[in-house]
């Protein structure tokens, strides 16, 4: 399964709720997210383009692998996510095995669904606001989510291909 | 936390067994395990005596890590266990992180507690009949634990320190 997703930066995360709302977009809920990333012990993750994630958000912890993205413009890649009973172990366990810790992606995500996507309202400490919009299957084309992000007001020059761990230590290709 | 444990080559489960419920253990259950191990993408658990171990029982599953062995007699060794939701997805990402699949183990275990110790009468594939006593903690004596293997009929010649996946691969100091 891929992740076909695009992420964009915006200035108010009001004005993108106003328009999802004025499409009848439906309010899934808002969470806060802590994300633990991490590297791998024997390859450069951010050589590589993948990433590991431990996810804690609404008491569920998650644990996921992406791999690197597919295009030049949207965020798409492969990921394998799996629920763990425990941060802590799943912690412990990383360590263990040589995988290093590098950085802490805190954020508050509000949540939409229109039709086939997912939009995500994300507030990032140390970024700031950003949209994601996500669609899940097996085919997509770049241009449809960029038409879709024009729809709620977004333009192709506001998108943002790196990830927050890339953004917040400086990384990616831009 | 240790995972405080030794483990002996029997002729016969039910002699054993029988010994148990003289001495008023408890029994707790019969369960098919079924364990994959993996090795490390860059060290080898064959030589750092340190284990990766997804296994699938009774409808559960866990992943272990097992570290080095801690003393020249007992199977002791510090020991960290996460319950996950699904055996593919964490295949999955063990594979997409470069861990190798490099034998299943599959046994019947048959659980008993007696005082402070658990009792497990394996029955495993390919290798015959086992009894591993375990205690949790975190201090031990392996004299201990041999006294009480005896206090089983079973003598300090048919301790067998290897695991199953050692024994399986034809490895290990004996």
């Amino acid at each position: 399964m891929l992740e076909i997703e695009i992420k964009a930066r915006v200035q108010s995360l009001e004005a993108v709720e106003a328009e999802l709302r004025e499409k009848g977009a439906r309010y899934l809920g808002e969470e806060e997210q802590v994300d633990a990333y991490f590297n791998h012990p024997c390859r450069d993750f951010a050589q590589t383009d993948e990433a590991l994630r431990l996810r804690r958000a609404g008491g569920r912890v998650m644990l996921t692998y992406k791999g690197r993205k597919l295009d030049a413009v949207t965020k798409t890649r492969e990921e394998v996510s799996l629920a763990v009973e425990s941060y802590e172990a799943a912690r412990q366990i990383l360590a263990k095995l040589g995988f290093v810790e590098v950085a802490k992606v805190r954020k508050l995500r509000r949540r939409y669904s229109l039709g086939e996507y997912l939009v995500e309202l994300d507030f990032v400490a140390d970024l700031g606001s950003f949209v994601e919009v996500e669609k899940k299957g097996e085919t997509y084309s770049p241009e449809e989510l960029l038409e879709f992000l024009a729809s709620l007001g977004i333009g192709r020059d506001a998108v943002e291909r790196r990830s927050y761990l890339e953004l917040l230590l400086g990384e990616g290709d831009g």
